[in-house]
Protein backbone atom coordinates (compact mmCIF):
# COMPACT_ATOMS: atom_id res chain seq x y z
CA UNK A 1 0.00 0.00 0.00
CA UNK A 2 1.75 3.26 -1.01
CA UNK A 3 -1.18 5.80 -0.54
CA UNK A 4 -1.14 7.66 3.06
CA UNK A 5 -4.83 8.64 3.50
CA UNK A 6 -3.54 11.53 6.62
CA UNK A 7 -0.80 13.23 3.91
CA UNK A 8 -2.75 14.66 1.53
CA UNK A 9 -4.54 16.92 3.92
CA UNK A 10 -1.66 17.69 6.76
CA UNK A 11 -4.81 17.14 9.24
CA UNK A 12 -5.42 14.02 11.38
CA UNK A 13 -7.62 11.03 9.17
CA UNK A 14 -10.58 10.18 11.33
CA UNK A 15 -9.82 6.44 13.11
CA UNK A 16 -13.33 5.02 13.09
CA UNK A 17 -14.44 1.21 12.70
CA UNK A 18 -14.27 1.09 8.88
CA UNK A 19 -10.85 3.42 8.44
CA UNK A 20 -9.10 1.75 10.87
CA UNK A 21 -7.44 -0.80 8.93
CA UNK A 22 -6.43 1.37 6.05
CA UNK A 23 -5.11 4.16 8.43
CA UNK A 24 -2.92 1.28 10.47
CA UNK A 25 -1.82 -0.43 7.05
CA UNK A 26 -1.03 3.12 5.86
CA UNK A 27 1.81 2.91 8.34
CA UNK A 28 3.60 0.21 6.46
CA UNK A 29 4.40 2.26 3.50
CA UNK A 30 8.01 3.03 4.27
CA UNK A 31 8.55 -0.80 4.89
CA UNK A 32 11.70 -2.02 3.27
CA UNK A 33 11.32 -5.12 3.10
CA UNK A 34 8.25 -6.08 0.94
CA UNK A 35 7.41 -9.04 2.04
CA UNK A 36 7.42 -7.74 5.38
CA UNK A 37 5.38 -5.33 4.31
CA UNK A 38 2.90 -7.89 2.65
CA UNK A 39 2.75 -9.96 5.86
CA UNK A 40 1.75 -7.18 8.14
CA UNK A 41 -0.80 -6.19 5.91
CA UNK A 42 -2.65 -9.11 5.75
CA UNK A 43 -2.09 -9.28 9.09
CA UNK A 44 -3.70 -6.19 10.76
CA UNK A 45 -6.34 -7.15 8.06
CA UNK A 46 -7.04 -10.03 9.42
CA UNK A 47 -6.74 -9.26 13.02
CA UNK A 48 -9.32 -6.20 12.40
CA UNK A 49 -11.67 -8.60 11.18
CA UNK A 50 -11.54 -10.96 14.08
CA UNK A 51 -12.07 -7.90 16.33
CA UNK A 52 -14.88 -6.54 13.95
CA UNK A 53 -16.21 -10.06 14.31
CA UNK A 54 -16.53 -10.66 18.17
CA UNK A 55 -16.71 -7.12 19.39
CA UNK A 56 -14.64 -7.97 22.47
CA UNK A 57 -15.17 -6.18 25.47
CA UNK A 58 -12.52 -4.06 26.92
CA UNK A 59 -11.84 -6.81 29.51
CA UNK A 60 -12.48 -9.63 27.25
CA UNK A 61 -9.76 -7.80 25.06
CA UNK A 62 -7.45 -7.45 28.36
CA UNK A 63 -7.87 -11.47 28.81
CA UNK A 64 -6.76 -12.31 25.44
CA UNK A 65 -3.73 -9.90 26.25
CA UNK A 66 -2.76 -11.52 29.38
CA UNK A 67 -3.02 -15.10 27.68
CA UNK A 68 -0.65 -13.88 24.94
CA UNK A 69 1.85 -12.42 27.92
CA UNK A 70 1.41 -15.43 29.85
CA UNK A 71 2.27 -17.69 26.62
CA UNK A 72 5.40 -15.87 26.27
CA UNK A 73 6.73 -15.90 29.90
CA UNK A 74 6.08 -19.71 30.13
CA UNK A 75 8.28 -20.19 27.09
CA UNK A 76 11.63 -20.73 27.92
CA UNK A 77 14.96 -23.11 26.28
CA UNK A 78 13.62 -26.39 26.75
CA UNK A 79 9.60 -25.61 26.67
CA UNK A 80 8.20 -23.34 23.89
CA UNK A 81 4.42 -22.17 24.85
CA UNK A 82 3.76 -20.52 21.62
CA UNK A 83 4.24 -23.27 19.58
CA UNK A 84 2.22 -25.54 21.67
CA UNK A 85 -0.09 -22.73 21.24
CA UNK A 86 0.65 -22.80 17.29
CA UNK A 87 0.33 -26.49 17.29
CA UNK A 88 -3.18 -26.76 19.12
CA UNK A 89 -4.86 -24.13 17.02
CA UNK A 90 -4.15 -26.68 13.88
CA UNK A 91 -1.33 -23.26 12.21
CA UNK A 92 1.66 -25.65 12.75
CA UNK A 93 0.09 -28.54 10.19
CA UNK A 94 -1.58 -25.89 8.03
CA UNK A 95 2.02 -24.09 7.52
CA UNK A 96 3.07 -27.44 7.14
CA UNK A 97 1.09 -28.70 4.42
CA UNK A 98 1.21 -25.10 2.64
CA UNK A 99 5.01 -26.13 2.73
CA UNK A 100 4.90 -29.74 1.22
CA UNK A 101 2.49 -29.49 -1.30
CA UNK A 102 3.04 -32.94 -2.82
CA UNK A 103 2.14 -35.13 -6.02
CA UNK A 104 -0.44 -38.37 -4.37
CA UNK A 105 1.57 -41.40 -3.32
CA UNK A 106 4.41 -39.15 -1.69
CA UNK A 107 4.62 -39.79 1.96
CA UNK A 108 2.82 -36.96 3.86
CA UNK A 109 4.48 -34.78 6.50
CA UNK A 110 4.01 -33.70 9.78
CA UNK A 111 4.74 -31.46 12.87
CA UNK A 112 8.62 -32.32 13.87
CA UNK A 113 7.28 -31.96 17.37
CA UNK A 114 9.76 -30.66 20.15
CA UNK A 115 11.69 -33.32 21.05
CA UNK A 116 14.14 -33.58 17.82
CA UNK A 117 16.33 -31.36 20.21
CA UNK A 118 19.31 -33.85 19.79
CA UNK A 119 21.01 -35.76 17.32
CA UNK A 120 20.08 -38.91 16.45
CA UNK A 121 23.04 -41.85 17.08
CA UNK A 122 24.39 -42.98 13.63
CA UNK A 123 23.20 -46.70 14.41
CA UNK A 124 23.93 -50.00 12.13
CA UNK A 125 20.69 -50.94 10.20
CA UNK A 126 18.54 -53.94 12.67
CA UNK A 127 19.92 -52.23 16.03
CA UNK A 128 17.76 -52.22 19.26
CA UNK A 129 16.99 -48.27 19.39
CA UNK A 130 14.83 -49.03 22.79
CA UNK A 131 18.03 -49.19 25.17
CA UNK A 132 16.37 -49.95 28.29
CA UNK A 133 13.49 -52.26 26.64
CA UNK A 134 10.52 -50.76 28.42
CA UNK A 135 7.44 -51.11 26.14
CA UNK A 136 6.41 -54.28 23.79
CA UNK A 137 8.84 -55.08 21.69
CA UNK A 138 8.86 -54.57 17.72
CA UNK A 139 10.58 -54.29 14.61
CA UNK A 140 10.35 -51.34 12.35
CA UNK A 141 10.82 -51.76 8.54
CA UNK A 142 10.50 -50.13 5.54
CA UNK A 143 12.28 -48.85 2.29
CA UNK A 144 12.92 -45.55 1.01
CA UNK A 145 12.05 -44.67 -2.20
CA UNK A 146 11.71 -42.13 -5.13
CA UNK A 147 8.65 -41.02 -6.20
CA UNK A 148 9.16 -43.30 -9.53
CA UNK A 149 9.29 -46.18 -6.91
CA UNK A 150 13.17 -45.88 -7.69
CA UNK A 151 14.82 -47.41 -4.51
CA UNK A 152 17.02 -44.99 -2.86
CA UNK A 153 20.41 -46.34 -1.83
CA UNK A 154 22.12 -44.73 0.75
CA UNK A 155 19.10 -42.43 1.51
CA UNK A 156 19.51 -41.41 5.72
CA UNK A 157 16.69 -42.20 8.11
CA UNK A 158 16.15 -40.73 11.39
CA UNK A 159 13.84 -41.62 14.18
CA UNK A 160 12.95 -40.54 17.48
CA UNK A 161 9.59 -41.80 20.01
CA UNK A 162 8.96 -42.22 23.21
CA UNK A 163 9.10 -44.97 25.32
CA UNK A 164 5.74 -47.69 26.27
CA UNK A 165 5.36 -45.16 29.21
CA UNK A 166 4.69 -42.07 26.46
CA UNK A 167 7.71 -40.06 27.91
CA UNK A 168 11.17 -39.14 25.21
CA UNK A 169 14.66 -39.63 26.50
CA UNK A 170 15.01 -35.98 27.31
CA UNK A 171 11.96 -35.92 29.15
CA UNK A 172 13.37 -38.19 31.74
CA UNK A 173 16.96 -37.85 32.13
CA UNK A 174 18.50 -40.52 35.39
CA UNK A 175 15.37 -42.68 34.17
CA UNK A 176 16.03 -43.23 30.22
CA UNK A 177 19.31 -43.66 29.21
CA UNK A 178 20.54 -41.11 26.51
CA UNK A 179 20.07 -41.11 23.50
CA UNK A 180 17.59 -43.79 24.07
CA UNK A 181 15.24 -44.54 21.77
CA UNK A 182 16.67 -42.48 18.73
CA UNK A 183 18.62 -43.70 15.70
CA UNK A 184 20.34 -42.47 12.39
CA UNK A 185 20.74 -44.88 9.40
CA UNK A 186 21.15 -45.67 6.21
CA UNK A 187 19.28 -47.68 4.19
CA UNK A 188 21.12 -50.17 2.31
CA UNK A 189 21.62 -50.90 -1.42
CA UNK A 190 18.17 -51.58 -1.93
CA UNK A 191 16.31 -48.34 -0.26
CA UNK A 192 15.69 -50.80 2.98
CA UNK A 193 15.81 -49.82 6.33
CA UNK A 194 14.86 -51.76 9.77
CA UNK A 195 15.63 -51.75 13.65
CA UNK A 196 13.94 -53.37 16.77
CA UNK A 197 12.49 -50.87 19.51
CA UNK A 198 9.58 -50.61 21.56
CA UNK A 199 5.77 -49.89 20.53
CA UNK A 200 5.19 -46.11 21.65
CA UNK A 201 3.07 -45.17 23.78
CA UNK A 202 0.06 -42.02 23.51
CA UNK A 203 1.09 -39.27 25.69
CA UNK A 204 -0.13 -35.23 26.54
CA UNK A 205 1.25 -32.58 25.54
CA UNK A 206 2.50 -30.21 28.46
CA UNK A 207 -0.71 -28.90 29.90
CA UNK A 208 0.83 -27.01 33.15
CA UNK A 209 0.69 -23.50 31.29
CA UNK A 210 -1.61 -21.46 29.27
CA UNK A 211 -2.49 -23.67 26.14
CA UNK A 212 -3.05 -26.73 28.89
CA UNK A 213 -5.79 -23.95 30.43
CA UNK A 214 -6.95 -23.39 27.26
CA UNK A 215 -7.58 -27.17 26.43
CA UNK A 216 -9.05 -27.14 29.78
CA UNK A 217 -11.88 -24.67 29.28
CA UNK A 218 -12.62 -26.38 25.78
CA UNK A 219 -12.45 -29.74 27.61
CA UNK A 220 -10.06 -30.84 24.42
CA UNK A 221 -7.94 -33.84 25.21
CA UNK A 222 -4.17 -32.79 25.39
CA UNK A 223 -3.07 -36.63 24.32
CA UNK A 224 -1.46 -37.34 20.83
CA UNK A 225 -1.59 -41.02 19.36
CA UNK A 226 0.76 -43.28 19.49
CA UNK A 227 3.83 -42.77 16.90
CA UNK A 228 7.15 -42.91 15.98
CA UNK A 229 9.04 -39.37 14.12
CA UNK A 230 10.75 -39.86 11.15
CA UNK A 231 13.00 -37.63 8.91
CA UNK A 232 13.82 -39.52 5.61
CA UNK A 233 16.66 -37.47 3.29
CA UNK A 234 18.30 -38.63 0.23
CA UNK A 235 20.36 -36.51 -2.13
CA UNK A 236 18.30 -34.91 -4.95
CA UNK A 237 15.14 -35.28 -2.73
CA UNK A 238 12.89 -33.28 -0.64
CA UNK A 239 13.45 -34.60 2.66
CA UNK A 240 10.25 -35.40 4.43
CA UNK A 241 9.49 -34.92 8.16
CA UNK A 242 6.41 -37.33 9.44
CA UNK A 243 5.20 -39.64 11.65
CA UNK A 244 4.28 -43.05 11.69
CA UNK A 245 1.17 -43.59 13.55
CA UNK A 246 0.37 -47.13 14.98
CA UNK A 247 -3.17 -48.19 13.98
CA UNK A 248 -5.46 -49.03 16.45
CA UNK A 249 -3.78 -46.47 19.10
CA UNK A 250 -6.72 -44.12 20.92
CA UNK A 251 -6.61 -40.32 20.18
CA UNK A 252 -6.01 -40.62 16.47
CA UNK A 253 -9.15 -39.09 15.75
CA UNK A 254 -8.55 -36.36 18.40
CA UNK A 255 -4.61 -35.77 18.12
CA UNK A 256 -4.25 -32.32 20.21
CA UNK A 257 -1.84 -31.11 17.32
CA UNK A 258 -3.88 -32.22 14.31
CA UNK A 259 -0.76 -34.73 12.88
CA UNK A 260 -2.91 -37.40 12.06
CA UNK A 261 -3.14 -38.44 8.70
CA UNK A 262 -4.70 -41.41 7.30
CA UNK A 263 -1.90 -42.24 4.89
CA UNK A 264 0.33 -42.63 8.04
CA UNK A 265 -1.42 -44.63 9.76
CA UNK A 266 -0.04 -48.73 10.01
CA UNK A 267 -0.79 -51.39 12.16
CA UNK A 268 2.04 -53.24 14.30
CA UNK A 269 1.44 -56.72 12.90
CA UNK A 270 1.82 -60.07 14.71
CA UNK A 271 4.25 -62.18 12.16
CA UNK A 272 5.13 -66.00 13.40
CA UNK A 273 7.63 -67.26 10.96
CA UNK A 274 11.01 -67.80 12.08
CA UNK A 275 12.87 -67.05 8.18
CA UNK A 276 11.11 -63.18 8.43
CA UNK A 277 12.19 -63.05 12.25
CA UNK A 278 16.03 -64.33 11.57
CA UNK A 279 16.06 -61.47 9.17
CA UNK A 280 15.46 -59.23 11.70
CA UNK A 281 17.86 -60.74 14.27
CA UNK A 282 14.83 -61.31 16.40
CA UNK A 283 12.37 -64.73 17.39
CA UNK A 284 9.36 -65.85 15.85
CA UNK A 285 6.44 -64.80 17.18
CA UNK A 286 7.14 -60.74 16.60
CA UNK A 287 5.78 -57.42 16.37
CA UNK A 288 5.93 -56.22 12.57
CA UNK A 289 5.48 -52.26 11.61
CA UNK A 290 6.09 -51.56 7.72
CA UNK A 291 6.31 -47.91 7.09
CA UNK A 292 8.00 -47.11 2.92
CA UNK A 293 9.33 -43.29 2.86
CA UNK A 294 8.51 -41.68 -0.47
CA UNK A 295 10.44 -38.79 -1.30
CA UNK A 296 9.52 -36.19 -4.12
CA UNK A 297 12.38 -34.59 -6.23
CA UNK A 298 14.15 -31.70 -4.50
CA UNK B 1 -20.07 -25.61 15.61
CA UNK B 2 -21.71 -28.71 16.34
CA UNK B 3 -20.57 -31.30 14.27
CA UNK B 4 -17.30 -33.41 14.55
CA UNK B 5 -16.66 -34.10 11.12
CA UNK B 6 -14.59 -37.09 12.56
CA UNK B 7 -16.91 -38.37 14.78
CA UNK B 8 -19.28 -40.74 12.21
CA UNK B 9 -16.36 -42.22 10.12
CA UNK B 10 -14.03 -43.09 13.57
CA UNK B 11 -11.58 -42.90 11.43
CA UNK B 12 -8.91 -39.98 11.13
CA UNK B 13 -10.79 -36.98 9.36
CA UNK B 14 -7.65 -35.48 6.28
CA UNK B 15 -5.89 -32.35 7.80
CA UNK B 16 -5.25 -30.45 4.58
CA UNK B 17 -5.02 -26.51 3.60
CA UNK B 18 -8.98 -26.47 3.36
CA UNK B 19 -10.07 -28.70 5.60
CA UNK B 20 -7.84 -27.71 8.43
CA UNK B 21 -10.09 -24.59 9.65
CA UNK B 22 -13.37 -26.76 9.97
CA UNK B 23 -11.52 -29.43 11.94
CA UNK B 24 -9.69 -27.29 14.35
CA UNK B 25 -13.12 -25.49 14.70
CA UNK B 26 -14.89 -28.93 15.34
CA UNK B 27 -12.55 -29.33 18.72
CA UNK B 28 -14.16 -26.26 20.56
CA UNK B 29 -17.72 -28.44 20.53
CA UNK B 30 -17.16 -29.38 24.13
CA UNK B 31 -16.77 -25.75 24.97
CA UNK B 32 -19.53 -25.24 28.04
CA UNK B 33 -18.70 -21.26 27.88
CA UNK B 34 -20.41 -19.94 24.64
CA UNK B 35 -19.02 -16.88 24.56
CA UNK B 36 -15.59 -18.35 24.67
CA UNK B 37 -16.05 -20.63 21.78
CA UNK B 38 -18.06 -17.89 19.40
CA UNK B 39 -14.13 -15.85 20.23
CA UNK B 40 -12.12 -18.89 19.29
CA UNK B 41 -14.43 -20.27 16.45
CA UNK B 42 -13.97 -16.51 14.82
CA UNK B 43 -10.29 -16.75 15.82
CA UNK B 44 -8.93 -19.62 14.03
CA UNK B 45 -10.65 -18.34 11.41
CA UNK B 46 -8.98 -15.37 10.91
CA UNK B 47 -5.36 -16.72 11.95
CA UNK B 48 -5.90 -19.43 8.73
CA UNK B 49 -6.96 -17.16 6.67
CA UNK B 50 -4.07 -15.07 7.30
CA UNK B 51 -1.70 -18.00 6.87
CA UNK B 52 -3.45 -19.20 3.67
CA UNK B 53 -2.90 -15.41 2.42
CA UNK B 54 0.45 -14.86 3.35
CA UNK B 55 2.02 -18.31 3.14
CA UNK B 56 4.40 -18.38 5.25
CA UNK B 57 7.41 -20.36 5.20
CA UNK B 58 8.98 -22.44 8.42
CA UNK B 59 11.76 -20.00 9.45
CA UNK B 60 8.89 -17.12 8.62
CA UNK B 61 6.33 -18.67 11.09
CA UNK B 62 9.30 -19.40 13.47
CA UNK B 63 10.18 -15.68 13.36
CA UNK B 64 6.61 -15.01 14.40
CA UNK B 65 6.71 -17.23 17.40
CA UNK B 66 10.35 -15.56 18.36
CA UNK B 67 8.73 -12.28 17.99
CA UNK B 68 5.16 -13.26 19.86
CA UNK B 69 7.49 -14.98 22.95
CA UNK B 70 10.04 -11.60 23.27
CA UNK B 71 6.66 -9.65 23.76
CA UNK B 72 5.41 -11.85 26.36
CA UNK B 73 8.70 -11.48 27.86
CA UNK B 74 9.47 -8.46 27.67
CA UNK B 75 6.42 -7.73 29.83
CA UNK B 76 6.70 -7.34 33.89
CA UNK B 77 4.68 -5.44 36.80
CA UNK B 78 5.15 -2.01 34.86
CA UNK B 79 5.70 -2.78 31.08
CA UNK B 80 2.95 -4.49 29.03
CA UNK B 81 4.31 -5.14 25.58
CA UNK B 82 1.59 -7.08 24.21
CA UNK B 83 -0.78 -3.69 25.48
CA UNK B 84 1.83 -1.83 23.16
CA UNK B 85 2.10 -4.07 20.29
CA UNK B 86 -2.06 -4.15 20.49
CA UNK B 87 -1.55 -0.04 20.57
CA UNK B 88 0.39 0.27 17.40
CA UNK B 89 -1.46 -2.33 15.40
CA UNK B 90 -4.63 0.07 16.17
CA UNK B 91 -6.41 -3.03 17.75
CA UNK B 92 -6.63 -0.91 20.97
CA UNK B 93 -8.18 2.15 19.22
CA UNK B 94 -10.36 -0.38 17.51
CA UNK B 95 -11.65 -2.24 20.40
CA UNK B 96 -12.50 0.97 22.18
CA UNK B 97 -14.03 2.61 18.56
CA UNK B 98 -16.57 -0.76 19.06
CA UNK B 99 -17.07 -0.15 23.04
CA UNK B 100 -17.84 3.63 23.02
CA UNK B 101 -20.62 3.91 19.71
CA UNK B 102 -21.77 7.18 20.83
CA UNK B 103 -24.06 10.22 19.05
CA UNK B 104 -22.61 12.92 17.35
CA UNK B 105 -21.99 15.59 19.71
CA UNK B 106 -20.53 13.54 22.57
CA UNK B 107 -17.19 13.65 23.07
CA UNK B 108 -15.19 10.87 21.31
CA UNK B 109 -13.34 8.38 23.31
CA UNK B 110 -9.69 7.30 22.69
CA UNK B 111 -6.74 5.12 24.58
CA UNK B 112 -6.59 5.15 28.40
CA UNK B 113 -2.46 4.65 27.96
CA UNK B 114 -0.22 3.10 30.69
CA UNK B 115 0.50 5.83 32.83
CA UNK B 116 -2.95 6.07 35.02
CA UNK B 117 -1.27 3.65 37.28
CA UNK B 118 -1.72 5.85 40.25
CA UNK B 119 -4.50 7.74 41.83
CA UNK B 120 -5.19 11.10 40.75
CA UNK B 121 -4.96 13.71 43.97
CA UNK B 122 -7.90 15.26 44.75
CA UNK B 123 -7.22 19.08 43.60
CA UNK B 124 -9.53 22.20 44.49
CA UNK B 125 -10.86 24.33 41.02
CA UNK B 126 -7.89 26.40 39.75
CA UNK B 127 -5.13 24.37 41.31
CA UNK B 128 -1.63 24.25 39.96
CA UNK B 129 -1.02 20.61 39.10
CA UNK B 130 2.44 21.58 37.58
CA UNK B 131 4.04 21.19 40.89
CA UNK B 132 7.59 21.78 39.50
CA UNK B 133 6.39 24.38 36.69
CA UNK B 134 8.76 21.95 34.02
CA UNK B 135 7.05 23.40 30.94
CA UNK B 136 4.95 26.78 29.49
CA UNK B 137 2.26 27.14 32.05
CA UNK B 138 -1.15 27.13 30.63
CA UNK B 139 -4.53 27.23 32.03
CA UNK B 140 -7.16 24.14 31.01
CA UNK B 141 -10.61 25.09 31.23
CA UNK B 142 -14.34 23.78 30.28
CA UNK B 143 -17.19 22.08 31.50
CA UNK B 144 -19.03 18.89 31.79
CA UNK B 145 -22.25 18.63 30.15
CA UNK B 146 -24.84 15.84 29.11
CA UNK B 147 -25.55 15.03 25.55
CA UNK B 148 -28.43 17.57 25.60
CA UNK B 149 -26.13 20.63 27.12
CA UNK B 150 -26.84 20.39 30.05
CA UNK B 151 -24.89 21.39 32.97
CA UNK B 152 -23.70 18.54 35.00
CA UNK B 153 -22.71 19.60 38.26
CA UNK B 154 -20.37 17.87 40.49
CA UNK B 155 -19.10 15.86 37.65
CA UNK B 156 -15.34 14.33 38.25
CA UNK B 157 -12.66 15.50 35.81
CA UNK B 158 -9.69 13.05 36.33
CA UNK B 159 -6.47 14.18 34.43
CA UNK B 160 -3.02 13.32 33.72
CA UNK B 161 -0.39 14.24 31.48
CA UNK B 162 3.55 14.60 30.65
CA UNK B 163 5.47 17.57 31.51
CA UNK B 164 7.09 19.55 29.39
CA UNK B 165 10.11 17.29 28.33
CA UNK B 166 7.32 14.76 27.75
CA UNK B 167 7.85 12.65 30.80
CA UNK B 168 4.78 11.15 33.90
CA UNK B 169 6.07 11.16 37.01
CA UNK B 170 6.27 7.75 37.78
CA UNK B 171 9.10 7.97 34.59
CA UNK B 172 10.96 10.17 36.31
CA UNK B 173 10.83 8.89 40.08
CA UNK B 174 13.21 11.05 42.18
CA UNK B 175 12.76 14.00 39.17
CA UNK B 176 9.45 15.10 39.52
CA UNK B 177 7.63 15.48 42.28
CA UNK B 178 5.19 12.50 43.26
CA UNK B 179 1.41 12.87 41.74
CA UNK B 180 3.07 15.99 39.85
CA UNK B 181 0.43 16.57 36.74
CA UNK B 182 -2.05 14.60 37.89
CA UNK B 183 -5.48 16.08 39.36
CA UNK B 184 -9.00 14.58 40.19
CA UNK B 185 -11.39 17.94 39.89
CA UNK B 186 -15.65 18.23 40.88
CA UNK B 187 -17.12 20.54 38.87
CA UNK B 188 -18.42 23.53 39.84
CA UNK B 189 -22.60 24.25 40.20
CA UNK B 190 -22.41 25.03 36.24
CA UNK B 191 -20.40 22.01 35.32
CA UNK B 192 -17.28 24.30 35.15
CA UNK B 193 -13.83 22.67 35.85
CA UNK B 194 -10.53 24.95 35.61
CA UNK B 195 -6.60 24.21 36.66
CA UNK B 196 -3.32 25.49 35.89
CA UNK B 197 -0.88 23.30 34.24
CA UNK B 198 1.90 23.56 31.86
CA UNK B 199 2.18 22.29 28.25
CA UNK B 200 2.61 18.84 27.50
CA UNK B 201 5.77 17.85 25.30
CA UNK B 202 5.10 14.64 22.58
CA UNK B 203 6.91 11.72 23.87
CA UNK B 204 7.74 8.56 22.27
CA UNK B 205 6.14 5.12 23.01
CA UNK B 206 8.79 2.62 24.73
CA UNK B 207 11.29 1.51 21.90
CA UNK B 208 13.61 -0.95 23.67
CA UNK B 209 11.68 -4.02 22.99
CA UNK B 210 9.99 -5.96 20.46
CA UNK B 211 7.42 -3.33 19.03
CA UNK B 212 10.61 -0.87 19.02
CA UNK B 213 11.92 -3.25 16.93
CA UNK B 214 9.06 -3.53 14.40
CA UNK B 215 8.35 0.03 14.80
CA UNK B 216 11.85 0.81 13.45
CA UNK B 217 11.77 -2.11 10.86
CA UNK B 218 8.97 -0.47 9.39
CA UNK B 219 10.40 2.72 9.37
CA UNK B 220 7.40 4.20 11.94
CA UNK B 221 7.99 7.20 13.92
CA UNK B 222 7.60 6.13 18.17
CA UNK B 223 5.80 9.49 19.04
CA UNK B 224 2.44 10.56 19.97
CA UNK B 225 1.65 14.30 19.85
CA UNK B 226 1.43 16.20 22.88
CA UNK B 227 -1.96 15.74 24.77
CA UNK B 228 -3.57 15.93 28.27
CA UNK B 229 -5.17 12.89 29.24
CA UNK B 230 -9.01 12.77 30.43
CA UNK B 231 -11.61 10.67 32.16
CA UNK B 232 -14.67 12.43 32.75
CA UNK B 233 -17.71 11.34 34.65
CA UNK B 234 -20.64 11.76 36.32
CA UNK B 235 -24.05 9.77 37.78
CA UNK B 236 -26.01 8.68 35.67
CA UNK B 237 -23.92 9.09 32.53
CA UNK B 238 -21.20 7.09 30.52
CA UNK B 239 -17.77 7.94 31.65
CA UNK B 240 -15.33 8.95 28.88
CA UNK B 241 -11.60 8.05 28.59
CA UNK B 242 -10.31 10.50 26.08
CA UNK B 243 -7.33 13.15 25.39
CA UNK B 244 -6.84 16.77 24.53
CA UNK B 245 -4.47 16.77 21.77
CA UNK B 246 -2.83 19.96 21.30
CA UNK B 247 -3.11 21.96 18.31
CA UNK B 248 -0.28 22.37 15.69
CA UNK B 249 1.60 19.40 17.78
CA UNK B 250 4.25 17.37 15.76
CA UNK B 251 2.81 13.84 14.96
CA UNK B 252 -0.78 14.66 15.03
CA UNK B 253 -0.65 13.07 12.04
CA UNK B 254 1.47 9.77 13.11
CA UNK B 255 0.55 9.14 16.69
CA UNK B 256 2.08 5.64 17.02
CA UNK B 257 -0.95 4.37 18.92
CA UNK B 258 -3.67 5.95 16.55
CA UNK B 259 -4.67 8.06 19.29
CA UNK B 260 -5.77 11.21 17.51
CA UNK B 261 -9.07 12.30 16.59
CA UNK B 262 -10.00 15.71 15.44
CA UNK B 263 -12.80 16.75 17.29
CA UNK B 264 -10.26 16.07 20.48
CA UNK B 265 -7.66 18.76 18.80
CA UNK B 266 -7.76 22.03 20.62
CA UNK B 267 -5.07 25.01 20.66
CA UNK B 268 -3.33 26.76 23.51
CA UNK B 269 -4.82 30.52 22.80
CA UNK B 270 -2.86 33.33 23.99
CA UNK B 271 -5.57 35.50 26.31
CA UNK B 272 -4.60 39.07 27.08
CA UNK B 273 -7.54 39.87 29.02
CA UNK B 274 -6.49 40.88 32.82
CA UNK B 275 -10.27 40.01 33.82
CA UNK B 276 -10.23 36.58 32.45
CA UNK B 277 -6.31 36.24 33.82
CA UNK B 278 -7.63 37.46 37.16
CA UNK B 279 -10.93 34.56 37.18
CA UNK B 280 -7.88 31.86 36.92
CA UNK B 281 -5.62 33.07 38.94
CA UNK B 282 -3.00 33.89 36.70
CA UNK B 283 -1.31 37.29 35.53
CA UNK B 284 -2.07 38.32 32.06
CA UNK B 285 -1.11 37.52 28.77
CA UNK B 286 -1.62 33.54 29.45
CA UNK B 287 -2.10 30.75 27.74
CA UNK B 288 -5.57 28.80 27.48
CA UNK B 289 -6.86 25.68 26.43
CA UNK B 290 -10.73 24.98 26.63
CA UNK B 291 -12.20 21.49 25.94
CA UNK B 292 -15.68 20.61 27.19
CA UNK B 293 -16.33 16.89 28.06
CA UNK B 294 -19.88 15.78 26.89
CA UNK B 295 -21.36 12.69 28.40
CA UNK B 296 -23.85 10.20 27.37
CA UNK B 297 -26.43 8.97 29.42
CA UNK B 298 -25.44 5.41 31.21
FE1 LIG C 1 6.16 -37.05 19.43
FE1 LIG D 1 -0.08 9.80 27.39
Amino acid sequence: MSTNPTALSGTPAEFTESSATALVNARWAQTPDERLRTILESMVTHLHDFIRDVEPTHEEWQRAIDFLTATGQKSDAVRQEFILLSDVLGVSMLVDAINNRKPRGATESTVLGPFHMVDSPVRELGADISLDRNGVPCVVAGRVLGIGGEALPGALVDVWQANGDGFYDVQQPGVQPELNLRGLFTADHEGRFWFRSVLPAPYPIPVDGPVGDLLHATRRDPHRPAHVHFIGGCSGYRPVTTHLFLEGSPYLDTDAVFGVKPSLVRPAVDVDDAARAAEYGVAAPFKLIEFDLVLTPA
